[in-house]
């Protein structure tokens, strides 16, 4: 039986009551699971439930808006690359969060939670405003007074109160943590672990979209990890439940200008390494100090992946050519594009071989920035 | 063999020749052709490709980016009704003109169409100018001085150009006519009659959602009326394929201060009816004459439905409404929503018929009027 698990003191905590930290204060975890049979899959849910087999607990009433079932296209790229696109931006708030958003309220409101505190600089808020609209919970953003005015709006139009914090980051964190009390529970997409067993079905929805079989390399944006975590934690049950014969390379793409989990890799350990932190227009991975590093480090060694960290202009570059195809994404999401060519030129994918990159979130949510990078008005 | 057809003088034109007007000057019209059968459906594509058996035309080398296989969700609603949201606005440029588009582009690219010119004050735009750059087309786009600056970035960003027009809406369609020559083909959204073709995906995609069936009712937000005359096509070409045994009703949702398909309809004639058109934040139905007014009536004759305009302030409410269920849309998709209400209330549909409400357009395309408007601010 699954458990929240401390990685760090080992300690344990059964799944029935909603936790987001350990004793100790750490981020839990949960361990790999067994995985799903191809025949598991719930062929009519249009959404990431369809995988719902592989979650560890029961959900009885899912918050669900139809997301996962994201389109996987096959585009022609620079250097004679043909990589596969997952248009994970395509889902309902407009980022990927939403699978993992869906599957954290889902878990948490079966278990009597009606209100909800979350920090978040960009799409995490949405998305929890938005799934906590469409399952009756009242929900607080705290975000810094910095964030996009279409990504605010749309946590004001989901009904969410919102406060806007001064400072960097962290202090909306702190802020959300001082009035987490009472019934007012801290839903942190980055500490909460089902979080995480939502982007899981990233995994699950690969090996399907490409008939049951995995592809070589998985290339995602990286901040907090979510996605990377989730993709390890899905494949590695596949390859448990011998659904797949071998892990896909996983590859984190970060912004040189905020690249903690690069300097740490690349330095050969999995402690936080110094490393000269800016502003980046990748904001939806400007975290200067991710919570899972050691987590992250450990599921690209285990994967046989590494990390790449991309300079500003190469970042606004891959955006121009994403838009050029049709694929009108956040500035974060061409990270992971430019991480595509950047590999490919070091020799370390191949042209041959099959390489997925994850497009996390809408360019409508900062549709001007987008456009003026795309013009060379801010480069 | 399927042709263009002028429905007044009957003249008829070859599909492989791409027009978008007859002799005459009116706008073409190809008729429901022979539908297909459900083991005619490509369920390998995760797209509207998925009905290509259905088209007129043979394809060889579609410009998809994953449009269509939207979700469809069943919501509790006021006055005890639970519709189900067809969520459209989850397409990849953010509308459901992305599948008009996507059928229409191939199309001409297909018969060797390199550059085309189109006139939009929103989504069409957005769409043109995104499928343009998948399918390495040159686009030109002549929009109104006073459209979303959202839907503006995107056309940027999408590397077309872009021509504002002062004045009405009508102007930049004169100037995007006077401008196609030469190689120019005038690829308008509302005049080429493969738009249709593209949006008529609607029908099969519900009546695939439903396991085979068709709703009783479908309820479309109506400007120039691409969704209303597809459900129309592609429910008629079920229905005379034997796959169906009904036509579901469909209903026209207009904005009472732009709505001049319902003065028509309720004056009982297909010709214009004089009603004095004011400004709507329903954007994208404010089309003073369309130009298929006369198919639209018969579509909603032939189906049993009728028309519904609906006041600001209700449409109002229904985007509050959605919002609170999590469906973050634009203004115009909220009057689909409130026509559900008003023939709730008028008694002309009941709670227990299964009524499909089609949501076109994204919220991210105007956050901040979305969020000012559900927050009173704009009331």
């Amino acid at each position: 039986m699954s458990v929240y698990r401390d990685p760090v003191d080992g300690s344990e905590y059964r799944l029935d009551e909603p936790r987001w930290r350990s004793a100790a204060g750490r981020p839990l975890w949960i361990d790999p699971g067994s995985g799903l049979d191809r025949s598991d899959i719930d062929v009519a849910a249009r959404s990431l439930w369809r995988y719902r087999a592989a979650l560890p607990v029961v959900f009885s009433d899912p918050i669900s808006l139809g997301e996962g079932s994201t389109p996987l296209l096959e585009r022609e790229w620079e250097r004679g690359g043909r990589p596969l696109f997952k248009l994970d931006f395509l889902n309902p708030t407009g980022s990927f969060k939403d699978r993992g958003t869906s599957v954290m309220l889902s878990y948490l409101r079966d278990r009597g939670i009606r209100s909800v505190l979350e920090d978040s600089s960009g799409n995490g808020g949405s998305s929890v405003a938005g799934y906590g609209a469409a399952g009756g919970l009242r929900v607080k953003i705290f975000a810094p007074a910095s964030t996009s005015s279409a990504k605010i709006a749309q946590v004001r139009a989901f009904g969410a109160e919102l406060q806007l914090v001064e400072g960097l980051r962290e202090e909306s964190e702190n802020e959300a943590i001082r009035q987490a009390q009472g019934d007012a529970f801290y839903a942190s997409h980055n500490w909460q672990a089902f979080f995480l067993q939502g982007t899981k079905t990233l995994a699950y929805e690969l090996w399907e979209d490409l008939g049951f079989r995995v592809p070589d390399n998985v290339i995602v944006p990286v901040g907090a990890g979510s996605s990377l975590l989730g993709c390890w934690l899905g494949f590695r049950e596949l390859l448990g439940a011998g659904q797949i014969q071998r892990m896909p390379r996983l590859f984190a793409a970060q912004p040189l200008n905020c690249s903690p989990v690069d300097a740490s890799f690349t330095a050969g350990t999995d402690d936080p390494v110094e490393r000269p932190v800016s502003p980046t227009i990748a904001q939806g991975t400007s975290i200067a100090r991710p919570l899972r590093l050691t987590q992250m480090i450990a599921a690209l060694h285990d994967s046989g992946g590494s990390t790449v960290a991309i300079p500003e202009e190469d970042i606004v570059h891959a955006l121009d050519l994403l838009c050029s195809n049709g694929l009108f994404v956040e500035p974060t999401s061409a990270s992971a594009a430019a991480a595509y060519s950047a590999l490919l030129t070091a020799g370390r994918i191949t042209r041959a071989e099959e390489t997925v990159v994850l497009l996390t979130g809408s360019g409508l949510k900062a549709a001007p920035t987008v456009a003026d990078l795309v013009d060379g008005i801010l480069r």
